[in-house]
C-alpha cells in the first residue's frame, strides 16, 4: 500500500511540476534546483553567485528548509528577491510547495530563479519541481565515497559542483575517484570544482549558468517562432 | 490521505521497534542509533571506537545505506561483526528493516550494537529502531546553523557529538552558538566535542558509552530481580 501511495504522490508531483515549468517558461526565467547534504554550502554558493550577478541580472531565490528563515535572510542581504518555504518536518520540496509560492513572486522581472532545496542528499533527488536543470553540490569535507552511496541524485543531475576546494590540503580526499564515480553514474553530468568562500573556480560556475540560460532562451525563442 | 498513511506507518514502526527492544534486552546488549548528515563522520567515528573497544568488548554493527557495502567493509576491518542493510532508495532505517536482520546476528555474544543510520539529518529522526539511545553527530564543516534548521533530531537525541574539531582552525564556526542552540532544543541532550581522525576527545565518547551501558545493565538487573 505504501508503494501505491508513493507512486500516486510522484505522478501528482510530476503533473504539478509541468504546471510550474509552464509558469517559469511563460515568464522567460531560467530555473536551477540545487540539491545537497546539510552544510555542503548551498547558501554560501548562492551568496557568492549573487555577489557576481545581482548587479547585472535580477535573481529570485526560493529557499527550502525544515525550519527557520536564516537562508532567505542571507540571500536577501546580497540582493536577491524571493521567498522562504518551511516544510515543517518535510524532507524535500515538492512541486506543490513551489507552485503555491509562484503567484507571490515577480517572475516577469527575474532572469534566474535558484531553488535551494532542503538539505538532504536522498529525498529531493526524485521530486521534479519544474526546474530547467538539477544541480548537485558536494563538499570535499563530506568524504570521497558519496556518489556511489547516494546514486539517485547523480542520475538526475546536469551538473555536479564540488565545493570547499580550499579545505582539500587538510583532508584525505581522492578528487579523481569522486569524479570517476560521478561519470560512471551519469556520463552527461558536467563537473566543476570551486570554493565559494575563496572564490576560486566561481568563474566556471557563472559561465555554466550563463551558457545554460542562453540555451533556454534560444529554445523558448524557437518555440515562439 | 498522505498523513493518515504516515501515521499508520509510524504506529506500525513503533510496534516493531518495541519488538526489537525486547530482543536487544533479552540478549543484554546496549544499542546506540547514530544519526547524521552524509559525511559527518559516522563510520570514521565507529572505526576509532572499534580501535579502542573491539579488543575488550564484542561489538556488532548494523550499517544502513542507500547503496554499497562500503561502510560495513570498513567496520569489519576494525573487528566488528554485523550486517549491511541497503535501503534501495529509502532515506532512513525502519524498525522493520532492523528486525529482519536481527535473527542473523549473534546478539548473545555482543555487548554493544551500533546502528549507523542512513546519512540524513531529517527522516531518521522520528523512526524508533528499538535502540537504547539516539545519538546525533554534527561536524564543524557543516556550519554552525544546523540545530535550529533541523530541530527534530535534537529533540530526540540523548547525545550530540560535534566531530571534526581538528578542522576548526580553518573554518568560521561558532561552537558556543551551536551548543547553545542544542541546549535550547533539548536541555537533557549531552554534548561532546571530538575529532575521530586525531583522537582528541574520544575518551569522553568512550566514557559516555561505558556509563550508558552500565546504566542499562543495572536497569535490566533490577527488572530481573
Amino acid at each position: 500500500m505504501k508503494i501505491d501511495v508513493e507512486r500516486k504522490i510522484q505522478s501528482e508531483n510530476d503533473r504539478l511540476a509541468q504546471k510550474n515549468r509552464r509558469v517559469f517558461s511563460d515568464a522567460g526565467v531560467f530555473v536551477v534546483n540545487i540539491i545537497s547534504s546539510p552544510g555542503s554550502g548551498k547558501t554560501t554558493l548562492l551568496e557568492a553567485t549573487l555577489d557576481r550577478l545581482a548587479g547585472k541580472l535580477p535573481i529570485t531565490v526560493i529557499e527550502g528548509d525544515v525550519s527557520t528563515e536564516r537562508d532567505m535572510d542571507r540571500v536577501r542581504a546580497r540582493g536577491a528577491s524571493g521567498v522562504q518555504i518551511n516544510t515543517g518536518g518535510g524532507c524535500h520540496l515538492s512541486a506543490a510547495m513551489v507552485g503555491e509560492v509562484l503567484g507571490g513572486l515577480d517572475l516577469k522581472s527575474a532572469e534566474i530563479v535558484f531553488i535551494e532545496n532542503v538539505g538532504n542528499l536522498i529525498c529531493p533527488s526524485t521530486y521534479d519541481l519544474g526546474e530547467d536543470v538539477r544541480m548537485v553540490l558536494l563538499s570535499t569535507t563530506e568524504g570521497d565515497d558519496k556518489p556511489m552511496k547516494y546514486p539517485a541524485i547523480f542520475h538526475e543531475a546536469s551538473l555536479a559542483v564540488i565545493n570547499k576546494m580550499d579545505l582539500l590540503p587538510h583532508l584525505i580526499y581522492d578528487l579523481e575517484k569522486v569524479e570517476r564515480e560521478i561519470e560512471v553514474l551519469n556520463a552527461n553530468c558536467e563537473i566543476l570544482r570551486l570554493s565559494a568562500v575563496t572564490g576560486d573556480g566561481m568563474d566556471g560556475w557563472i559561465d555554466w549558468i550563463m551558457r545554460k540560460m542562453a540555451e533556454k532562451k534560444r529554445a523558448l525563442h524557437r518555440e515562439a517562432s
